[in-house]
């Protein structure tokens, strides 16, 4: 029988013709993930082999920020360098809210004791950060900074229970894009240490034997494939699946609203459907991140957004991409950016927003805005008599960010589907053990099969709790576990 | 080497020693979808063995209502009979936005077309319908009628975009729990045409062929292990897993606050989990079924919900399983039903809810209640001086039910997490086709193997849309599909 290769089934070991190829760990994408993989794999002494499907080595996390969301332990150098003290504890209390209902406290604890140790092991790596704190708040710095303020620490409900401190710590780089450095270096480092790198290689499918362990890889490369052994493991280390838009329909359709892909182009869900193909089971798959950069300017962070009933849904200076979440769920999709003159700047990211309103008065916008008449501006009104005291009594914005809206003319910046473009990736992936064994449904490890990154559902996977930094922060540390998990294996 | 057998690993055929039961079609659960996959592979002329873990048939249908969602066609004969005219794009307008985000036109389209017609098979099967019509508002009739309005056919935005009718069809049965009598006719009719039923018979995995094949289910029963050979396919209708709280925690955690289980116990997950096991993808796994009865009394439903941050957040005329989901979701889990004293009564399901506040004026509601000043009667008054026109421009309630609330003494009910009681079962499973083929993470069917009722994701995956009776709905007429396409395989 002729087998016919493809993610979603396994080929059975029996069929295999020879060994192309024969390592001891085999890694599915040279990324943040593959490569931190890759280098502790190579230091615990195993042959290691990369398969990627593009032309060089980088993956998504090379179009990132090049930020890291690490702190604990009392802080990272350049936390406690900056005055910023950051206890284990507040770490792993901030973790547990950004995770969402399905929080998964073990990785968490681990993260929150080893990230700062995590942040001097990506330095000892080459990749560089300067040590210089830039205040504000920032979807992502295009100076050369290190830390910032990057996710919800100082928002409600997070600030409540978890003392604040920055914690994006981001690649000595001028510009947008660090990431591209960032990966440089730790995938120049995996080369270095004695990785093969295979490039232009589509990993077809898994092979496994009779009883379900994960023996090795089918590629094709060059037009041929390619038999590869994995005699420890193989490590999934191919991103998430925003750029399957069948994968995206299915399983995380509220995406769809989000025209931009955060992806250099190959998460094409194949790492996943791999490890579902031998039983692995997937969490979280509807989840994803979401962003409609409304700020900068920081001013617009003092507006308010309303929805088409002109209520209020969120404290505005919470991290952009939980804001996102909140308006893109408003009904029919339809929410408003409120501002007055003293705040009022185009949005950097969105210099075509669209002004739906403009009036001397909140009763022309309700008007403009075909909103019901008297709730627009009781809306306001409220929100203003409270802001002139520093108080948000309903939603805690933060007595920063709080200004009453008093001075015309008033706009309204739509944030209704179809007027503003979002930038989205998902969040849902492979159940795995932070040590990156992937799991059945019974919650067992599968033999020989990891996974770290976004083909895992690793740290970020609530789209409500993202922080900048946390992708990247998770897949280059769990990445480093399942390497070392897999190399530790007998073979 | 001993294979340990458990749902989340498959057996391979290589190490099946002898097969002690050869048939057709294997079912696993003699539940609704079971009964009705049975009868349709027995028509088809199939050998069909049902394996049930509980001592005997009915499962987690059997505590239900025994009510079943059914229309198009211009009426099944009941709704004609009553003068209800129920067009097939009607029902396919309701049930696409009933499936929220994740929608299946596929299988919506083919129930649309055959429902009214698989009522007529449920009766051919023995299911008493008496054909009355029973109007009014309610969670399940206790009468023997028939028809009721069982969903959010008249309520906004439902009601905006495919024309109501009632599709509630309930078995002859006084009292609660008619799914006793529903099951029993069902499952009576699949041993009249030759079933053979093993009780008390835990499946305890799949077995497979080198090529991932299903080909046969290990099964104990008295302490022994059996293995069965299914020639032409394995049918899986084992329910969800609300019953199982490892993976409710994992999958669906916001069910958890719902303290009781639908199910008659047997709902583990260990369909959904042997599918998972020979690369099955799973949809939707997060969604449940939730409700919080907070009628009748049906006045009730002139109440108002509010959270604490005094806002209204939906019509209270829809479902009361969409209400319950919209309910849970308020900040911090609190929220209220405001009444005045024309409207009050005691939830007849729920008799001792906590009554929060009891006051002459609104404003000492609000003081009772914590909430901010002003905020209450605002919310109030807003709502009454639109309720005295007869509308709701905010929520949309439909005239029927809004009624400025203007008698005191005022009350506010507690729907506060902790408080109330909920009722949940899961809605996300495997993957299939509408014929009942269990799909991989390629979209392609993994050889036989189906699956129907919960441990599918079916016509019911979406919380916010459900209606009474679709589960059952569904259950029984994907079920006839699954059956009658495992007969048709070639063995």
């Amino acid at each position: 029988m002729k087998h016919r290769f493809s993610p979603g089934r396994p080929c059975p070991v029996e069929i295999v013709p020879q060994w192309d190829i024969s390592t001891d760990v085999a890694i599915v994408g040279f990324g943040a993930a593959g490569s931190c993989a890759a280098i502790e794999a190579l230091n615990a002494g195993a042959a290691v082999d990369v398969f990627e499907v593009a032309s060089a080595p980088g993956g998504s996390a090379s179009l990132s920020g090049g930020e890291v969301y690490v702190g604990g332990s009392g802080g990272t150098e350049v936390q406690r360098e900056h005055g910023f003290e950051d206890q284990t504890e507040d770490l792993r209390q901030y973790l547990m809210m950004a995770g969402g209902p399905t929080a998964d406290a073990d990785r968490i604890d681990l993260y929150a004791e080893q990230a700062a140790a995590h942040f001097n092991w990506l330095r000892a790596q080459g990749v560089p950060f300067k040590g210089s704190y830039l205040p504000g708040k920032w979807i992502e710095p295009t100076t050369d900074d290190t830390l910032i303020w990057s996710g919800n620490e100082k928002a409600w409900p997070f600030s409540a229970k978890a003392k604040p401190a920055p914690r994006g710590h981001t690649v000595e780089f001028e510009g947008w894009g660090g990431g591209q450095l960032f990966m440089e270096k730790l995938s120049e480092r995996a080369l270095e240490l004695g990785a093969t790198a295979h490039y232009e290689s589509r990993v077809l499918c898994l092979i496994v034997d009779q009883e379900g362990a994960v023996k090795g890889l089918v590629v094709r490369r060059e037009g041929k494939e390619l038999f590869v052994q994995a005699r420890k493991g193989v490590v999934l280390c191919a991103g998430g699946f925003i750029a399957n838009r069948g994968m995206v329909k299915r399983y995380a359709p509220e995406a769809l609203v989000c025209e931009h892909q955060v992806s250099a182009g190959n998460d094409d869900g194949s790492g996943i459907r791999m490890g579902v193909s031998v039983g692995a089971t997937t969490l979280n798959m509807q989840e994803f991140f979401a962003t409609l950069p409304f700020f900068p300017p920081e001013s617009l962070v003092k507006g308010i957004f309303i929805n088409e009933r002109s209520q209020r849904f969120i404290n505005e200076d919470t991290y952009h991409g939980r804001v996102a979440h909140y308006v893109l769920r408003q009904p029919n999709g339809r929410a408003w950016l409120l501002v007055d003159n003293d705040i009022f700047g185009r949005p950097f990211l969105q210099p075509n927003i669209t002004i739906a309103a403009v009036g001397e008065t909140w009763e022309e916008i309700e008007t403009e805005l075909a909103l019901e008449p008297g709730s627009l501006a009781a809306t306001v009104n409220e929100f203003n008599r409270h802001a002139s005291q520093g108080a948000d009594p309903y939603f805690h914005k933060s007595q920063e960010w709080l200004k009453p809206l008093l001075t015309p003319p008033f706009a309204a910046l739509s944030y209704c589907q179809g007027d503003v473009e979002g930038h989205a990736f998902t969040l849902g992936g492979l159940a795995t053990r932070p040590s990156g064994e992937v799991l059945n449904a019974d919650g067992e490890p599968i033999t020989g099969l990891y996974a770290a990154g976004r083909t895992a559902c690793g740290l970020p996977r609530w789209g409500e709790g993202y922080s900048s930094g946390l992708s990247l922060g998770d897949s280059t540390f769990f990445g480093r576990q399942a390497g070392a998990s897999a190399a530790s294996m007998n073979s």
